[in-house]
């Protein structure tokens, strides 16, 4: 955090999402911070039901799927060798077949902190502090959230079907179209932290992520879409370099309507994508524009291909945005 | 560490044993830190093979057993609000009847160390860091080490008959009279900065502690054995405070001559002991003498009557003792 933001005080930025997304967006932003100063909360999916975390809330009733908390707090951990070296260890999965396996060791030190200290505020934060985070990672809601989607086509043999698919991991990895996505419960309760990030901030970020999966069930929750769109902080939407299989046959227009249909009174600011992944540029204009958005292209894929984030580039595309004069 | 000792230099201790005996020393020892600079090494037991480190050991072939570790770490854990909250967690044990019920957080975290760096110094290091820790902790070996006994009477329906007891565990809740312990292998590697901890030391601390199973140990590796008879140091053996099921009808005295017998070159310099749980002092100040150590009485028990050390107690019996002019 070297440089301060255009008002001389740091620029309050929330990033919402879950998993690598929200990784890849607070690398991002610890880049950018380089440059401007930030200050940084990520707001996290907390609907994992899938591998490590969903084990924990299967066997041992966790509060909160713990490994999307984890990866955020990893992303933010500071550069201080002691405190890297526990976010290394924090990210260590535990090898082998017996019942560690599989485990990062960071999700089982979420999971005592939750139950020593009863609220997973307070859990987090001292999470944050061992490992140094350079900003504050809160969760979607206090307690662990299911998602369920209507799915078409997801049995290939029942073509035209429209079923329930419920739990995110299934979700995430269903064949067919997602017509619709839930919350459950509809309304569960969020921190007043969140909320007070998001009425304080300067920007709130959504994306990269699992569209349906990551980034959109934070709209589904009731608390924190009034926050939203009451906040009168910017907006930015950074596009994801490839549809995944929840997202397969939806455009980068597509995933810009999505949000506006499932948040209607959502207004956009900024468009962040790669133009390479994008293609013809015309339909994202527009989907951006119907947002009020205006659209950035720039580099932002690593260099060998792959669809995902590289943390300097998108670094050096968020500064502009975020340093601009507010 | 207030004040330096008498050369002005920290004085260098070195702390041997396990448990909880162990930790009360190195409560302690804070505690006399308060008034002396002192620079404080554990050489911890490595032949728990019970309750979570056993389970660690059995089921994912770890390298150490990582309770007593974790306990001394816990006991030498600095005052800093977060670092200690991380020591809290570390001990936090979680509950429960599911495959991690049992496990305190801290021997997760060391295993997840242990696993990731390969070298059980190095691994040590980061987890002293992570709580602070106000002093060295290091192992006894550089592997599990077994420990096995000669044990008379322990099974009361044939008495008078020598059976060979294996594992720590067993030992340590046996009946009858331990005649022999033994360790296994007999010569385990041991780790070069504990070696250079006693050679350097002001101070070699026996006890207090499980008699044959924490505290006898480190004598019966030659390698440490070797470099314990060879240090300059002077020498506190801390007497405990009652006898447990291992030493089962012996006395203080038997306490001393167990040193002997098990380590012949070893010359003590001075014994501590509680003169309530001594009684008669003449046998006590015999043995101590035919170690060429003479016998301090002092009120080290906590309050309540059970016999633990308390380490407000101890410490201000150490400082006159480790403050002495060298």
């Amino acid at each position: 955090m070297a440089r301060s933001g255009a008002g001389g005080a740091a620029v309050r930025v929330v990033a919402f999402g879950g998993g690598h997304g929200l990784a890849a967006a607070l690398r991002g932003l610890r880049r950018a911070a380089d440059e401007i100063d930030l200050d940084i909360t990520a707001i996290v999916t907390v609907g994992d039901d899938g591998g490590s975390s969903g084990r924990l809330l299967a066997e041992r009733d966790a509060l909160l799927p713990v490994g999307d908390l984890r990866q955020a707090l990893s992303a933010l951990a500071c550069d201080d060798p002691v405190r890297l070296r526990t976010a290394q260890l924090m990210q260590h999965r535990f090898a082998g077949d017996d019942s560690l396996a599989g485990h990062p060791v960071g999700n089982l030190l979420l999971l005592g902190l939750l139950e020593m200290l009863g609220d997973p505020v307070h859990a987090l934060e001292h999470a944050a502090a061992m490992v140094g985070a350079q900003g504050r990672v809160l969760p979607m809601a206090r307690h662990a959230v299911g998602i369920e989607a209507d799915v078409r086509d997801a049995d290939p043999a029942r073509p035209g079907e429209v079923v329930t698919v419920r739990g995110q991991h299934a979700v995430a990895v269903a064949l067919g179209h997602v017509e619709a996505v839930r919350i459950s419960p509809p309304d569960p309760p969020t921190c007043p932290e969140a909320i007070e990030a998001i009425r304080a901030a300067d920007w709130l970020l959504f994306g990269p992520g699992s569209w349906y999966t990551s980034v959109l069930p934070h709209l589904l929750v009731p608390g924190l879409a009034e926050a939203i769109v009451a906040s009168p902080a910017s907006r930015l939407v950074t596009l994801n370099l490839a549809t995944d299989n929840e997202t397969s046959g939806l455009s980068a227009a597509d995933h810009l309507a999505a949000l506006g249909w499932y948040l209607p009174g959502l207004r956009v600011d900024t468009v962040l994508a790669d133009a390479k992944w994008v293609g013809e540029p015309e339909p994202v204009h527009q989907a951006a524009e119907s947002l009020g958005a205006r659209l950035i292209l720039a580099p932002l894929a690593v260099a060998d291909g792959s669809p995902r984030h590289d943390p300097e580039s998108l670094g050096v595309a968020l500064v502009p945005v975020l340093g601009a004069a507010r």
